[in-house]
């Protein structure tokens, strides 16, 4: 981040025509984005919405509500328009794209064997960071994979300690037996990866998905690109939390976009350190509760970089 | 609101391509939404933002950070479009009107009599009921007046009980010292008016403003011309408490945008029966809150009327 634009940021809060500290969380809001972006009256222009899509082998351990064909048709009602996470792209203004990963050729079941070998996993986030727009000036990372609450509550318990109880949810709405079978299926990924798993890239391969590696290319994309990023659900986190544990810091360029209704969302927010700006009840995945976030901070820069100050207004100081 | 229109929301919901209630609370805004105009699928296409400014004789009791000039300073930067509530009236595709209320004219200190008399009172309904665009598909009411956060926990304390301590905050940001003046002045009024305050109308004459009756007024006529309304912050929802207190229920047609930073809103939610969507720490007044809430629910009328069904995708059924 630019010290120099934060600084001026702040001075330019200052002085707007609004008691100090009156607009809470937006001032914030517009002062971290404004370092990133190193100016201290920023305008978003194109934000950018990309989902990623990818297939699990552990899909076939029962563990979502949805058969896993879902996933190539819901990638189509992408491309046709109809998600969720169209409305609201289009809603606040921003590019939506969809990149289907391999969809014919599942990651392998991780209680099997590792998901992914180390071309996969370099193959899947080159194509995250071939995602990013190089007009972007905001990024949202989504994604669609049926059986991927159970890939990120792995990933979640090999980087952050805990076993599969506490990490797993009721995605897509399993019933009690699906939540068991899917906590059986973390335990059982753990227990075969063992020490491999100490490693956060090598956590990515085992356990994770080509949709996981994509956001996590893209998201550290990004930051090279000094292009902030509002974080989504709990896979988006569960992905960006490879970046943070290969090294902390990583993730400084991006806010919480929500909290997610799936189950460890909270969990996984607190170890980011990172505090949601939404609470919504959302648990659909697809970006779609960074992308309400992104209602938020386009309010936020709207009146940061809008507003007249005291002086130009004529407006007496308190 | 309209049973059948709601109905049938709820069943478009369910048949939407996303796992059932993924949205959460978008869901429940878009039925609400839907059952107040009457229509499943409804479309959002002129919210109005009213702007109501007053000034108060209790402001000379040093209960505000800012002199009282500001409020018609204010209003000029309103006009101008340099507020806040412009900005994010441009953002989230909302008109925006700010109605002076004679400000050279302070209704007068509560302390030592009725802020307003039964004339005054009607006249500045009625300039809330004028000020409602028979266009509008949504209402959010602002304010604007250099001592309203008194006027305004004087009234939530008539209206809801206990003391001055109980309702007063730092409004624009005085001190304790300032904080003291505020709860004195709230106690001096409660002990001058006594039994007239039980009547939720004659609580307003004697402890509100014209601005603060003017969106008790543009309320009622939404709530009579089936608009649906978003709450602002803590002087919003005093003046809004005047129609509840009166009929319980006559705020159903409302929902709350914002928890807002200043002291007692939380309480007044409470009272109100109202969860808040969004919890920014804003405390700015002129709407600014719901405005940004107004985001939210342009998210969750563009899912709710935009997405595609199971059906229309070809997505399999859970």
């Amino acid at each position: 981040p630019d010290a120099g634009a934060l600084a001026a940021a702040r001075a330019r809060d200052a002085v707007l025509t609004k008691p100090p500290g009156a607009l809470g969380r937006l001032e914030e809001l517009a002062a971290w984005y404004a370092s990133w972006r190193g100016t201290g009256r920023p305008v978003l222009e194109h934000p950018q919405i990309a989902v990623f899509a990818g297939n699990h082998g552990v899909a076939a351990r029962g563990v979502s509500a949805f058969p896993a064909e879902v996933t190539a048709q819901m990638v189509a009602n992408f491309e046709a328009g109809g998600a969720a996470i169209n409305q609201l792209a289009t809603a606040f203004g921003a590019s939506m794209s969809v990149v289907a990963l391999e969809l014919d050729r599942p990651v392998a079941d991780f209680t099997q064997g590792p998901a992914m070998n180390g071309a996969e996993v370099a193959a899947a986030m080159e194509a995250g960071r071939a995602a990013l727009d190089p007009a972007a000036d905001l990024l949202i990372v989504g994604e669609m994979g049926i059986g991927n609450t159970t890939s990120a509550a792995a990933l979640a318990a090999a980087l952050w300690g805990g076993a599969g109880a506490d990490w797993v949810g009721r995605g897509t709405g399993v019933d009690d037996a699906g939540l068991a079978r899917k906590a059986a299926a973390v335990d059982a990924g753990l227990a075969r990866h063992g020490a491999a798993l100490d490693d956060p890239l090598e956590a990515l391969a085992c356990l994770g998905g080509r949709e996981l590696a994509a956001m996590a290319g893209a998201i550290l994309a990004a930051r090279m690109a000094r292009v902030p990023v509002i974080l989504d659900g709990f896979i988006a986190c569960a992905a960006a939390s490879v970046l943070e544990r290969a090294g902390p810091g990583a993730l400084d360029h991006a806010v919480a976009g929500h909290l997610s209704a799936e189950g460890a969302h909270g969990r996984l927010l607190e170890k980011l350190g990172k505090r949601p700006l939404l609470d919504l009840g959302l648990r659909l995945g697809e970006g779609s509760g960074a992308a309400v976030a992104l209602g938020v901070l386009r309010a936020a820069l709207a009146c940061h970089s809008g507003m007249a100050t005291f002086a130009e207004a004529g407006v007496s100081g308190g």
